[in-house]
């Protein structure tokens, strides 16, 4: 939330700006990520220009709509832009597909027709569950992201990924959603959690660790401006990080290979997730994630050696974990491998980096790959 | 169904294929319609090489399942490709969320991970709620349409619309999500009722209608063979069909524009199934708003004078019916008319023929025109 005793220095009234391309794969897919401190009381000419709508329906969750509903409908409306706010309860449980049957139906009792738009306010779960309303009503409506969390920012607003969890698993049921444009209030950050926050930064460091080896160094040094949330260093990292995100999702919408680069920490991370019951944030199980795949890495002789440690020492300095719970039980984990093996058809592959900044792999070997089972289980719990 | 006991000629072998290309909106659209009799028993093959896929999960209604299920399993497994039936109860009330949900989770229980492909054995109902799940499972897998009902053939399994209805109405919530492929055998009509097969002819008139005189001549001229479901007959009418949807849809996947002017006949036909609550067949709504929708054309001069009749008596010929229900109150109709206007955001808008075979608009001025209320009224109640 911006707060009202807090000086805005002239630093964060420059906006960023990142233009996404998605080309070849989706429908005409150019978007503008704009990352600007105190944007959200500006953002109704934003929508205005680059998502024209006869009206806007503002999807939130129940505590992002205290902090930012009422005020985006009157940005909205200080454009003479008409707009109705629906909120559902907070927390990941919600997002489903009952609360995504019952945010349409509340579109549709409000008279939402197909040149109607949504504005989707909040964290990845917000952005996910109204992407998704906004993809299937009437066949698809656009869809403007307004992400309020660190994850949200450098991460799940850029892509087009919108999706609901089933009790199977999260995100089996959803769908591919480019959004028109994506606003970003770094100064939103001062309220969010400090464990909320530092999860986010672990996908901050990912972007760093696969593609861009400086700015995994400079997020190492900034780390005491960026845990004062300072809305400088807070824009230069979510542009920086959308920049990157934005490079490999317009080489490739759909995951068939780049976009795979995304997922270095991931296999694990779910892994984990699914057999803690999601106990961890993401972010959290991503930082674990990320220096066991570097130690397989390392061990199959694709990861320069002591990029692991150098992986735990950037993460530990910034109070990520970087070990797997202590209460999991191996077999658990390798079935939980196994399940994520049979939905991919073959075997368990990950992502991994050759160094700090360089992913390994290219277009003709493939962006992931395979390690065997002994080599996990020595790695894993060895 | 393939009657066993009916002797296949030799222009039932031979395949007619289009190949629909939607460009410039979705990703690399085009995709083969493949129009051959008998050509279920040998759709493995065609499957495999247009849309490859580690496992197939068969989706089809309890009518059709018990015609068709197994033998296109059958077929697959010929091809030595991996499939699961998947049915639900057959009718368009369960055209819902919950079997759309219910057919999902089944996929999941089944293990299909994300390189499995669709296949939509039925109606319109199945090709929708299949093209659905296929449209949104694991963010979307790929889907063969194979439609058997006449107004599947001609209509929707060409085109990408897939969605369930609501109790708001009809396809409130949907996508577009284009086939990887599209089998249609003409044989499979023998089992389609009477009622249903001239329904879907009511469709092709409507292509003959907006785009090709010569087409509308000739099936009035073909109709006794056509009903007496001569399969050389039938396959030449659902090829020409194909193509004119295919082109019509090649130029406007999303219905921004030019696809509007499939909408002959359909703005009359909703309203008039909206208040009597989707009695009449689809096919036969459309007959009737066609005659009415060419005499408000004729009314405004945007019609050239006789096409209603000659619209008028052609269906007649076909048995198909031409005025509205006797029952219909004028007000509740006018009312299901501002409903679809509150949704375009504006006034009621009529696509409209300015002869047969000539679709009234330009890309400049639109493919949709206005008509006033009292013209509404006079012609629908006069």
């Amino acid at each position: 939330m911006l707060n009202a005793n807090r000086t805005i220095g002239q630093e964060e009234l420059e906006a960023r700006r990142v233009t996404v391309n998605v080309t070849g794969t989706e429908r005409s897919s150019a978007y503008d990520v704009v990352i600007r401190g105190g944007i959200f009381d500006e953002c109704g000419s934003l929508i205005a220009e680059a998502c024209p709508a006869h009206r806007y329906a503002v999807i939130s969750d129940s505590r992002v709509a205290e902090l930012y509903g009422e005020r985006m409908v009157s940005a909205l409306a200080g454009e003479k832009l008409e707009s109705v706010l629906f909120e559902f309860p907070a927390g990941e449980w919600n997002k489903t597909r009952e609360i995504w049957s019952d945010l349409s139906d509340g579109l549709l009792r409000a008279g939402f027709g197909r040149d109607s738009a949504v504005v989707a306010v909040g964290g990845g779960v917000v952005g996910d569950l109204a992407g998704f309303v906004a993809a299937t009503y009437m066949r698809g409506v656009p869809v403007v992201q307004i992400p309020t969390t660190l994850l949200a920012m450098v991460d799940s607003s850029v892509g087009g990924k919108t999706g609901v969890d089933t009790s199977s698993g999260k995100n089996l049921v959803g769908s591919f959603h480019q959004p028109s444009l994506v606003l970003i209030d770094p100064t939103a950050l001062d309220t969010l959690s400090e464990p909320q926050f530092i999860a986010g930064l672990a996908e901050a460091f990912k972007h760093g660790a696969i593609l861009d080896e400086a700015y995994f160094v400079r997020l190492a040094e900034d780390l005491p401006g960026i845990c004062a949330r300072d809305v400088d260093k807070l824009s230069q990292l979510v542009a920086r990080s959308v920049e990157i995100k934005a490079e490999v999702v317009g080489r490739d919408e759909r995951e068939a290979g780049y976009r795979r680069i995304l997922n270095f920490g991931h296999t694990v991370a779910h892994a984990q997730e699914t057999v803690s019951g999601y106990s961890w944030l993401h972010g959290e199980a991503v930082a674990v994630g990320m220096v066991l795949e570097a130690a397989l890495g390392e061990a199959i002789g694709l990861t320069r050696p002591g990029v692991a440690d150098r992986l735990r020492d950037v993460l530990i300095s910034a109070r990520l974990p970087v070990k797997l719970d202590a209460e999991i039980v191996p077999d658990h984990l390798m079935k939980a491998f196994e399940l994520d093996k049979k939905r991919e058809g073959g075997h368990t592959r990950f992502t991994l980096v050759s160094d700090i900044g360089t992913v390994a792999g290219s277009a003709e070997v493939g962006w992931t790959h395979e390690v065997p089972e002994e080599t996990l289980r020595a790695v894993l719990f060895g």
